[in-house]
C-alpha cells in the first residue's frame, strides 16, 4: 500500500480528501494533522466518517515520512514550510493556492505579497488533469486548483483548445457559488440567518482565482464576477465570450464532445427536453464530474459556455486525488467513482 | 408623540423592534443603543431600514429620559441595571428573559444562577397579551416572552382555558425552529454550510422556555423538545396531550374559535383542502399572527395542537409592541398590520 | 373610497395585489375573480389573507363597473378582452405582458404571434414610475412590467440617464431569480425536490423581457441570461457594460445618487463594511424598493451595475399599486410602506 | 454476473436503485422499465447517471427472465402482477408497500382496500436486515420498507430488543421529512414556492407506515406525526416513550452500542461537543447508515430516541440492495460503501 498523510485535515477540503483517501483501494492514510483539534477523532469534525476511521488528528510537528504528502492548509502556509515537507515525502500534492502560479510577479500582483519560496514555483505542475495530464503523470509536485478557476477553465477549455473564440475580446465569467467555498471558519456573513436565501455579489472584479484562468487559458481581458447563492456545495461558471467569425453550432458540438471523450470526468449536458437540460451543480455533490454546456447566439457570435462542478471535489480534493492517480500510474478514476445523487 | 428608546439595538430582536417602532404612528424613536456598533448607522446592521432612518447607534451610558424604554439586550443584563433604567422611563418593556418568571426559586432552577433583582419579579407582568391583556393594560413593567414558550403557551391556551385536557398527564411539545432563534452572534453550528439542510434536535429536555409554560399554563409534567430546521424565521410547536374523557371535536372547535374571537392576532387554520390546511410559520414572516390548529384521535383521546408564529414577531418584538399598545390605551393592533407574504 | 376589482386573483401576482389593495387606505376591493376557484375564499389560496378578508373569488363574467380595474391574468388573455374591460372601468392597470411593448412588430418578434389588439398598444403607458412618472400620472391605461425587465432597466437607468455608458457596445445582463417567477402553476422542474439547491441557467438568450429593456433603454446589443437559484422571492440583475471614455467612479456615484433622490423606492447600496454591502433581494421580500449598486474596473471601463428587487413587488404588483397612486394623484408611496425584514 | 431488472425505474426509488446496481460489482442490470418514458435514456430522467449507462427505459411488457427482479412501482401495482413477476425471476425484492404487512386484515385497515393477493403475504419477509437478517438471507421474496417506518423501527429497536421500554404506554413518534418522500410526481403543495421554507404537519395521525411499526415492534399505542421540512433527502424520527422502572442511562448505552455492533449500518451519535452531537439526516444523503441517539430524563423516565436516515437509501433502495446482498450470500455492505458528505 502507498502511504499518505494529510497536513491540515480539519477544513472542508481536508475532510473531503480524507473521505476519498480512506475509501481509496491503493493507499493507506497514516496521519492527518490539525493543530486546533489535536487528539480529537477525525469523525468528530467530519461526522460522515464515523465508523469509517478511528484516526485522530495529530500534531503537524510529529509527521512521519510517507510516500505522498497532501497539503490542505489555508492559503499561505505551505510556501513557508515546503522545504521541510519535501523531506517527508517524495511526492507532494498541495490543495492551497501557494504553488498554482508559475510566475512570482503574477503571484505578487494577485496575492498582494511576495512569494516566500519563488524557487519552488517552477517545480510544481498546475493540478488540473484536463489541462496537464501528461505533465502531472511525470511530476513529483502538483499544485491545487482554485474551485472558481476550475469551473472557468473547463468552461473555456473546449473553446480555447479548438481555437473557436477571440481571446482578445473581453471574456466575462459570472460565477455562482455555494457556502462551502467560504470554508469551515466562515465570517459574520456566513451565519445561516444572513447567508440563507442570498443572491450576494460579493466580488465584482479582482477575485484571486482570475490569475489561474489568465495563466492557463491565455486570456488577457477577463473578469470573474462572484455571486453567493443558497447552496452548500457547488459552483456554476457562466462564461460569456465571442466566437470567431464563421463559427457555428456544429463546431461547438465537436469541440465539447472532444473534451468529453478525452476526459473521463467531463460530460456535455445539452438536452432539448426533461428537467436537466443544462449543467447544474445540484446533482454533482460528491462527484468528480465537470458538466459542460453551451448556447450560441449565431447572429451576434455571443457564446455562453457553462461549467458546473462540486467545488470540494473537481474544484479541490477530487482533482487532487485524480492527480495522485496519474502520478502513481493508477487508473485515473479510481476512488472517484461516486455518481452523485438525484434528487438532492 | 410618545418618546421611546431601545437599549440593545444590534441584535435580531432589537432590529425588529426598531423596524416596528419607526413605522408606528404614535411613537418617536429617540435613541437606540449598541455598545459594539456605536456611531454606526442602524441601517448598516439592519439593511431593511436603509432610507427609513438616519439614526445611529448611541452609547447606552448616554441615554436620555423617555416615555417608554424597551430593553432588547442579551439575557442576564437587564436585571443588573433595572434600577437605573427605571429612572429613565415610567414604563419599561423587556424582551429578554430577566423578568419573565414570577418566582425567584424557579428562576434559579431553570437559569442556574440566583436572580440579581428578585424584588423586581413581582412588579413585572408576563408580556403575552393573549394571557394577560387586562394586567398588561394596567402595568408599568412588562416582561418579554420566550418565542418557544409563546408557541407552546398558545398551542395549549384553548385547551387549558376551556379545561379540555388532563394536565396531570404528560404533555410533550415538539418545537421546530428557524435559525434566527440563535441570534445575530451565532456559534460554530450556525455557519450556513453546517446549519443548512439540518434536522437537528439540539435539546431533548430542559430548554429554559419550559419554565414559562409551567408558570403560565399550570402544567406539571411537560417537556419541550427542540429541533432546528432549515428556515430563518419561524417556530412551530406541536403539542401532544390527552383530552379529558368525553371531549369530542366539537368541543375543540368551540375552544379554538373562542381563542380566535377573543384575540385579534390568533387564527384557526384547519382546512380540508388546498395547500395551507395547517398552521405554518412559512407565511407568518413579519406578521404578528399566531396560527392554531389541532387534530384529535377520538379513539385514544390523543390531541395534537399546533401553533405557528414568527419568533421575532409574536415570539418577541411583535408581542412587545402589542403590549405597548395596551399599556398606552391604543388600538391593540396598531403598527402590527402587516399580513405576511405568500408565497415566500 | 375608490372602487377596484382584480381579474385573475389566484396567481402569485394577483394575490400580492390583493394583499396590497386590502391594506390600502384609499381603495375598496369589490371583486376578485378566479375561474378555477370560483366561490372559494381568497384566503384559502392566499393563506396570509386569513382574517383579513372574507372575499370569495367571483366569476369573471359577473364583473361590475368600478373605478379601477386591475388585470392579473396569465399573459395573452387581456388583449382579447380589452374592449370589454374598458367598458367596466375608466382606468385599467394590466400586470401581464399584453400591453408592454409599443410596437406591434416588436411584439410579434418576441412573442411569436400577432398581437390581438394592436390599436391598444399606443394607449398604454409602460408602468414603471421610475421611467414614466409624469405620463403615468396622466394615463388611463398602464401596462405591467416584466420583473426581469424591471431589474435590468433599473440597473441601467442611472447609467443611461446620465449618458455614462456606450450603448453601441454589448450589454450582458446576468439575472438570478427565485421560484415564484415560475408562477403558481409551475412545471415538472418546479417540484421542490428538483428545484431546491439549483443553479440552473434555464435561458441563455431570448428571454421575452429583453424586449422591454430594448424598448425602454434604447440599447441595441443586449442579452439577458436567466439563472434560477434557491430562493422563492427575488431577482438580482447584474449588468455588465462599458462606460464611456473618461468616466470615473465619482460620475457613477453622482448618477446613482440622483436616481435614489428622484425616486422614493430606489436606494443605493455600496458599503465598505458590514454584511450587506451590495444590493440583495433577500431583504426585499414584501418591500417595493429597488436596491442599486455598482463596481467599476477603471482600467478597462467595465462596469458591473446591480439591481435587486422583489419580483412580486417592484417587479409586478408593487409597481402596479405605485402606478395607481400616481394615476389617482395620491402620495406615490401610500400602501407600499413595508420596509422588508431582516433577517429572513 | 447475477442478472437483475427493475420494474418502475423513473421514480426516485427506482432511480436510486439503478444508481446502486450499476455500481454494484456482482450484478448486471439487464432492463429497467418505465411506461411513460419508454425508449428514453435513463440518464435523461436521472441526470447523475449520464456517462454511467446507456440503458434506455424499456416496456414492462417486454421483460426477460433474470436472476433477481426489483419492483419499484407506485404502491398497489405489484400485488396485481406478482404471479407473472414470479415467473420471470426466482428472487423478487419489492420496494412498494404491497407485501410489507403479514396480515390481510391489517392491510385492509390501513390501506382502505382488500389486498389483491393475500396468499402472497406470508411468502414475503419484511425487508429490514436489522430486524430480519437471517430470514432475509433464506428468503426468495423480500418486501420493501416504509422510510418513516424504518426510521421509527430503528429508533425503537435497541429499546425493544433490550426490553427497556413499557410498550403498553403510549409511544409518540414525531417524524420530520424532506421533499423527496413526496415522489417524482408531487402535487400542488410540492411546488418549490409552496414547499420551500415549510414546517408543515401534513399528517398528525394515521400515516400508513404506522402499521409497519405496530407489526415489527409489537407496540399497541403508537402514533406517527409527520412534518415536512425544507430538505430534499432525509428523515428524522424522534420517538417519545417511557422506560421501564429502574432503567438508567448505562442500560441505554449498552442497548444502543449493541445495535451498532450487530449492524454494519447502524451508528450511535451522542457527543458532548462539536457541531454534530446528535443523529442528523443532513450528512446521510447517499449513505446507507441509520444514525441513532437518545436522551433520557431520569426523573420522569421519558426517553427521546432518535433515528436519522436517508429516506431513499436506508429507507428504500439502500435497504433493498442490502437485502439482495444477504439473499445472495454476498458481503452485506457491498455496493453500499459511500460514506456520505460533509458539509452538504
Amino acid at each position: 500500500m502507498t502511504t499518505i498523510s494529510i497536513i491540515g485535515g480539519s477544513g472542508y477540503g481536508g475532510g473531503e480528501l480524507l473521505r476519498l483517501l480512506l475509501a481509496h483501494p491503493h493507499v493507506e492514510v497514516k496521519q492527518v494533522t490539525s493543530r486546533s483539534r489535536m487528539s480529537e477523532y477525525a469523525y468528530q469534525t467530519h461526522p460522515n466518517l464515523r465508523k469509517r476511521t478511528q484516526l485522530k488528528f495529530s500534531d503537524p510537528a510529529a509527521l512521519e515520512p510517507v510516500d505522498i504528502l497532501f497539503l490542505a492548509q489555508p492559503h499561505g502556509q505551505a510556501q513557508h514550510h515546503i522545504d521541510e515537507y519535501a523531506k517527508l515525502a517524495p511526492k507532494i500534492i498541495d490543495l492551497a493556492a501557494d504553488f498554482r502560479l508559475r510566475d512570482a510577479e503574477m503571484y505578487e500582483k494577485w496575492y498582494g505579497e511576495k512569494h516566500a519560496a519563488p524557487e519552488w514555483l517552477s517545480k510544481f505542475v498546475y493540478g488540473l488533469p484536463e489541462l496537464h495530464r501528461a505533465e502531472i503523470a511525470a511530476a513529483n509536485y502538483v499544485s491545487g486548483v482554485g474551485c472558481n478557476a476550475t469551473a472557468s477553465n473547463l468552461a473555456l477549455l473546449p473553446l480555447v483548445k479548438a481555437d473557436l473564440i477571440d481571446l482578445s475580446a473581453p471574456v466575462i465569467i459570472e460565477i455562482k457559488v455555494g457556502s462551502s467555498e467560504g470554508g469551515a471558519e466562515g465570517n459574520s456573513g456566513s451565519l445561516h440567518a444572513e447567508r440563507a436565501n442570498v443572491i450576494r455579489t460579493f466580488s465584482a472584479f479582482g477575485h484571486r482565482h482570475t490569475a489561474e484562468v489568465i495563466q492557463e487559458m491565455g486570456v488577457k481581458d477577463i473578469s470573474l464576477t462572484m455571486t453567493a447563492v443558497d447552496l452548500v456545495r457547488g459552483v456554476l461558471a457562466t462564461a460569456h465570450a465571442k466566437v470567431k467569425q464563421g463559427v457555428v453550432i456544429k463546431d461547438l458540438w465537436k469541440a465539447y464532445r472532444a473534451a468529453a471523450n478525452e476526459n473521463p470526468f467531463v460530460r456535455v449536458v445539452k438536452e432539448q427536453r426533461g428537467i436537466y437540460r443544462v449543467p447544474e451543480p445540484k446533482i454533482l455533490a460528491g462527484s468528480n464530474y465537470a458538466d459542460l454546456g453551451f448556447e450560441l447566439d449565431e447572429s451576434s457570435g455571443h457564446i455562453v459556455s457553462m461549467c458546473a462542478i462540486d467545488n470540494l471535489m473537481k474544484g479541490a480534493s477530487g482533482s487532487a486525488v485524480q492527480c495522485m492517480n496519474l502520478m502513481m500510474g493508477w487508473e485515473e478514476t479510481v476512488g472517484l467513482e461516486f455518481a452523485g445523487l438525484h434528487p438532492i
